[in-house]
């Protein structure tokens, strides 16, 4: 029996799940499932076609990235996920995309300012946009050194990684992450959702006044839209949700 | 016998097409069916993805706002819903929606312009933007003051809600209604458009000339093309249409 | 057996295109096919939903406007397909939709302006957009002034409409036609998708320098496209094609 | 036998996936299939719509831009594919289209700048725009002009075809290519979501900051996310890969 069944089928329907939401096509991005247990995770092989993929060519690989189970290459990424997860003790999914919305605001260098509730709903704060690495490190061991670089904004910043599921990789692209990677998809998926309405919101303001940028959301929407969903006293969705 | 069961198939149908006709993902916005005689309204339960949903799971609750069927629990929104059948005596169904364009309109606080006959054939003024509430209103019985927010809008502006069947709430998302909860589904769909179709107009007429906003529609084709579908001496559609 | 039968066919095919081709949402949109001979077109009946249509369900009315055979009301713009059918000896089928970019055009009131060969290939010049109708005649046969607007504006702008199939009304949307409704179907879905490129090239070209509006089309480059689809030798498509 | 049989079969699945992808609409586009040793490639018929097609409708042509084989008129295209299949010897595939945002660009006269990773991933400069032909060359034999134009703007701009597999045609649309036609199709694919992220980004730059152009991506990143699927030590995909 496989002692990494659960973790090869998570990771399998999570990456079906990509195209399925139009997060991505041909071979971009990846999805991961952790067993954190065991400190592996199970991730996509690298530049398989979505529609070749089965749970059983999944890899394998250890949180200090070593190919634990597989016989295909992993993504090329697995080093970033592999940082993530010896990193970071509450997260068990990755998901790395380059969703179009979510994927330009990356390549404007610029973090999505929180302009709704819709944004509020998912975290109270402006999606950060960590800026491209040093020359040195993109030229050291890249995908390693982009998940050091994610890990290193987050603690300069003062952010919570539990609270704060998603970020943009300056000149690069996202990365979502959650408990699971069912939840991290989520979080894909509702980050270009954020992305195209804040895109949107600029320019409905600036064609209507010309002003300065729109404002930012008032501070009792944030704190109201997001303690309803994740505060103690979270009142959104059925009970026994988590 | 289920004496709720128009209602919430009704509900149900119309939760159903949300995710259909682009205006939802996940398990955001609900819509709800009211029994005027009943004094209640049959609505989505809270966070159950649409895959999910059946007749049976729809959430019989009061004009006041107390459950009176049911197991799950109600869409957060529910004292919205709530509020605005309690005070709005002509209307059967309310769809609440965060579509992106419409939603993008609404962060940007501004009002819909009425910029052609397509926003004429559905209602004589530009789509008007409630402004945020104030703090102590969003700390509050939030959901509950969102109704009111939109039932105090109206009446300081002299609006009629049978006229003016939808409205954003700023920095949030729209709502719509009508005298059943088909037509408040098929209005939240128009505004979709009609928000897609304003923000067109004015990214074209500021490319094509940087002058000031585009002119409203003129008058005279505002009331003939709202008057020809809805006026007493209206000729569109077939005979038996209501 | 039904005289009209094969309109009847067509303007029913044609109109079940125009929501595939996601030109018409709802009921927005009509198509109509002529019998010149018998100076007769089946037409939409109005506000009858796209999936209950029929052949059947079709409208012959005259080219004076008259209903010929038909239990149910005509398109409410039946008036503007007469006006055109009666005026122009060479169409044989007429669409109005309210697709997207061209309705935004035209509630921005400009023409759709000629920037590359895609448009090249089906009219040499602009997209025309005729300027909102003067409130008299808004109030007064509303439906059948629009024809003759149309109308007017051709002949006091000096086009010929077998070579222009294609009209914005201002305020309003886009009309098409051809010598077949299949043709004048083609026509609204290569105007939504002119209208749609040349709105991104005013976006890229402001983007990219701030500079005034982007050069029109070379001549050179608009006969060529043109003529090798239409001209006397022209070498586009298939011998047998017209 | 069919000596052709591989190129009538490979240009046929690659014209098929055009629609598919949402590159071509109608019958826009073009894909052709070449068999180098007998210097002849299959191609699509004129103006045929693709749900007519079959493998043996495909035209097989010399590279000096006769019909070999075929009952049908080659694309009119033909002659620009021939100029590129003759001048370049590591091509097997060739595909046209008019993909919205692509053509949006050639429209707009505009290179593509490289703003991302998801750029770098495929070619390690701005995707070029060769600009609109001269007057005389689009009176002449314009298609086999077009193809003159590409081949001289490479020499000209010292690209390496073999590395930018893909050229934007001023006023027109864009021509992309590869070892095999289905690269070719997969470039266009990139092509048009590169261009979409590039508007996006520079709509997203401008409505942050209202400064100068976004910058273009650092070279070290370039450098990095081009080698490491296309430089010598290449490490995506699996070993198999070309």
């Amino acid at each position: 029996m496989d002692l990494f069944q659960r973790i090869r089928e998570e990771a399998y329907e999570a990456n079906m799940q990509l195209p399925e939401l139009g997060l991505v096509k041909f071979t971009f991005g990846n999805a991961s499932a952790a067993d954190r247990e065991r400190r592996v995770f199970a991730i996509k092989p690298s530049g398989v076609p979505y529609a070749e993929l089965t749970p059983e060519k999944m890899v394998v690989v250890s949180f200090s990235g070593e190919v634990i189970s597989g016989h295909l290459r992993p993504s090329s990424d697995t080093p970033t996920h592999a940082v993530l997860y010896s990193h970071w003790p509450d997260i068990g999914g990755i998901v790395h995309t380059h969703s179009t919305y979510a994927t330009a605001w990356a390549q404007a260098l610029r973090n999505i300012p929180i302009y709704g509730t819709t944004h509020a709903d998912h975290l109270p704060i402006d999606v950060p946009c960590a800026p491209p690495m040093a020359d040195e490190m993109i030229k050291g061991n890249y995908e390693y050194q982009t998940g050091m670089q994610i890990i290193q904004f987050f603690q300069e910043h003062g952010l919570d990684y539990r609270q704060i599921p998603m970020v943009l990789v300056g000149s690069h692209a996202p990365f979502t992450w959650g408990k699971t990677v069912k939840k991290a998809v989520y979080h894909s998926a509702i980050l270009e959702e954020i992305a195209f309405m804040a895109y949107l919101t600029e320019q409905i303001h600036h064609s209507g006044s010309y002003a300065a940028q729109p404002a930012r959301l008032k501070e009792a929407l944030i704190h109201k839209h997001f303690e309803r969903k994740h505060g103690s006293q979270a009142y959104y969705g059925q009970e026994s949700d988590d």
